[in-house]
C-alpha cells in the first residue's frame, strides 16, 4: 500500500463502511494474511487437532499496549504488542499460536506510521512462529485517545509433561534472570525525560519463545514469567505470594548494562524495579541451576544470564547489598514511569 | 468494594505497583472468580479436554469497545464488552466459553463507575455461561483516552456438525433477521443528539448464544452474522461478496421499532445501515426458512424475527421499496455515528 505522508486515519476507517473494508483489505489482510484470517468471517475457526497435537492445556493471555512515545529505539508499540503477549503465553510453556489483535486509533494518526507499526506486528509474528487470525479497528475522534492503542489476546498450548507454576517454588530453589535489567524502561525514560543517551539505550522487546523452548526439557523449572511492568521486583512479589515462601536476590550478581545504571543512579531509580520487555526470571530446583544457566547464555537473548539469588522459608522479598546488609525490597506504589508497556 | 464518590482511577492503577494489585484484588477478580482467573499467572491454563468434548474446531475473535457515552438506555461498555465478542463466537456456532479482558481507563475515572461497569460484565458473562479468566489495565493520563476503553477476545468450541459460513450461501435462500432494526444506533444518536427520546428507545444489546443454540438442530441454515456497525446493510454486502450472490430485501418486511423509524425519518437515515447489538441476520435454504423463523420467535430476543428477502444470482445488494420499486443498497463510506460500539 502507497500511503502519502498527508494519509491519515479518519473517523469513516472506523465505520464498518467502505472505508474501512478498504484499510482491512489493503492494510491488514495483506500484513497479517493467513489461512483463518483470510476467511473474514467474525471469527477465526482453527481446528483443534492443531492444538491437541501440541499438548492438553490452553493458555490464554491479553495484554492492551499504550505506550508513549510508540516508537522507540529497539522497538515500535506494534512488535511490543506481539512480543508482550506471545511471552506472557510462552512462559507458561505453552508454545505459542495463535493472536487476535485490536485497534484503537486516533483520527489524525498518519497512515504511514499505522502501516509501519502493522509491518513490524507482522514480521514479529512471522519470526515467533504466530498468526494473527482475527482483529478489529476502531477510531475515536482527535483527543480522545493517544494515537494508537493495541490490545492482543494470545493462545498456545502447554505439553502434558510441562507443570510450571509459581506455587511449585519452595525454599532453597534458585532465582535467575536471563539477561540485563531495566533496559526497556530506561530506553523509554530517556526519551520520554530527553535525557540524550539514545546512543546507549535499546529496548529489550523481544520474542522469547526461542530461549523458553529448551527449558522444557530441563527437570526442575519451577515457574518462570517475564519481567514488565514493576520490573524484577514485581514478580518476586508474585512469585513470594502464589509460594508463601520468600525471596532473597544478591545485589552484586544484578546484570545491568552500564548506561542502565547510569540513568538509574542519576535519578536514584532501582534497575529491579524498572520495565523489561524480553526479560525472564526464571525459579529451579537448585540441582537445575547450571543446566537453566547453560541453556539460556546457550541463546543470544540469554546471554547475560545470572543466577541472582535463593528462595527463602521467611516470606520476605530481600536485597543483599553488595556490602552484605540486606534490605526489604518493597513492591513500590507505583511504576516509575507511566505508559511504558 | 465499597468505593466513594471522590475515589477516581491514578495513574498508580497502572502501574505494575501495589495500587494495580489492589485494583486486581478487590475489583476484578472478587467480580469475575473463577479456577483459571484465580490462579493469577501470566495466562488462563484451560484443560483442552473443555474444548474438544463441545466440539472440533476453536473460534476465536475480539472486539475493542470505545463507545461514547459509557452508559446508555439498556446496557454499559461493559455489557456491550461481553455481548459483542461472545456474539462474535456465537455466530460461527460454537459455544461461547471464555474471555479475556482488557481495559484502557482514564485518569480520573471515577471507581464508582468502573466498578459498575465491572458488575456489569460479570453478570453479563456468567448469565451468557462464559468465564472472564484473563485480562488487563492498563491507564494513561487525563486526555489521552476517553474515560474506558475495553478489549475482549473470545474463545468458543464449534460442534462438528455445525459448518455456518457465508460461502454456502446460494440463489434462492432466504435472510432472516431476528429482530427489529437499529435500536442500539437509534438509542446512542439520541443521546449524543439530545433528541430527547429517551423514553422510547433502548439499546438491543444482548447475548445471543440462546437465541442460535436452537439453530444447530435445523438443517439449512448456511451463515449467521450479528449486525453491529455498519447494520444490517454491512452484513448483506459481507455476504455478498463471500458468495458471489446477490442480495434482495423487502422494505415492507423489515422490522423496526416506531420510535426508531421517527428517528430515522426525522435524520433522513435508513435503519438497515444502524448499528444493532443483539440482532442476527441468518440466511437459510428454502426449506429452513419456517422451522428458522419458529425456532427464532420461540425465544423472547427473536419474537420480532422476520423473513427480509432472498437471495438472488444477480450479486447486487437491493432494496425493494414498498411501492415495487428497486434500488441499490449502496454500504456507506461511513457509518452516520461514530463511536457507537
Amino acid at each position: 500500500m502507497a500511503f502519502t505522508e498527508k494519509d491519515v486515519v479518519t473517523m469513516a476507517h472506523g465505520s464498518g463502511g467502505q472505508a474501512m473494508q478498504q484499510l482491512i483489505e489493503q492494510l491488514f489482510l495483506q500484513a497479517f494474511s493467513n489461512p483463518a484470517l483470510n476467511e473474514r468471517e467474525d471469527q477465526a475457526r482453527i481446528p483443534l487437532s492443531l492444538l491437541t497435537s501440541v499438548g492438553d492445556r490452553l493458555a490464554f493471555s491479553t495484554d492492551s499496549y499504550v505506550i508513549d512515545p510508540i516508537f522507540f529505539p529497539g522497538g515500535n508499540i506494534g512488535k511490543l504488542a506481539v512480543c508482550g503477549t506471545v511471552n506472557d503465553v510462552a512462559v507458561s510453556g505453552a508454545v505459542p499460536q495463535y493472536l487476535s489483535c485490536g485497534f484503537i486509533l486516533e483520527e489524525g494518526l498518519p497512515l504511514q506510521q499505522l502501516e509501519q507499526i502493522v509491518k513490524s506486528m507482522a514480521d514479529t509474528a512471522t519470526a515467533a512462529g504466530v498468526a494473527i487470525v482475527t482483529g478489529d479497528t476502531k477510531v475515536v475522534q482527535r483527543g480522545a485517545a493517544d494515537k494508537v492503542f493495541i490490545n492482543t489476546a494470545g493462545i498456545g498450548t502447554i505439553p502434558a509433561s510441562i507443570q510450571w507454576g509459581a506455587q511449585h517454588i519452595r525454599p532453597g530453589d534458585s532465582i535467575l534472570v536471563s539477561g540485563t535489567l531495566g533496559d526497556h524502561g530506561a530506553t523509554i525514560l530517556n526519551l520520554r525525560e530527553n535525557l540524550g543517551l539514545e546512543a546507549a539505550l535499546t529496548s529489550d522487546c523481544a520474542v522469547l519463545t526461542p530461549l523458553i523452548a529448551p527449558l522444557r526439557d530441563i527437570d526442575g523449572v519451577r515457574a518462570l514469567r517475564d519481567a514488565t511492568r514493576g520490573g524484577v521486583t514485581a514478580i518476586l512479589h508474585e512469585f513470594a505470594a502464589a509460594s508463601g515462601c520468600g525471596m532473597s536476590i544478591n545485589e552484586g550478581d544484578l546484570p545491568v548494562n552500564s548506561a542502565v545504571r547510569g540513568v538509574c543512579e542519576l535519578l536514584g531509580l532501582e534497575p529491579l524495579n524498572f520495565a523489561n520487555e524480553g526479560k525472564l526470571v526464571i525459579v529451579v530446583a537448585p540441582e537445575a541451576e547450571q543446566a537453566t544457566l547453560a541453556a539460556l547464555r546457550a541463546h543470544p537473548l540469554g546471554k547475560d544470564a545470572e543466577v541472582i539469588g535463593t528462595v527463602t522459608d521467611t516470606a520476605r522479598v530481600q536485597l543483599k547489598g553488595i556490602f552484605g546488609a540486606s534490605r526489604l525490597l518493597d513492591l513500590p506504589h507505583s511504576e516509575p514511569l507511566p505508559r511504558i508497556c
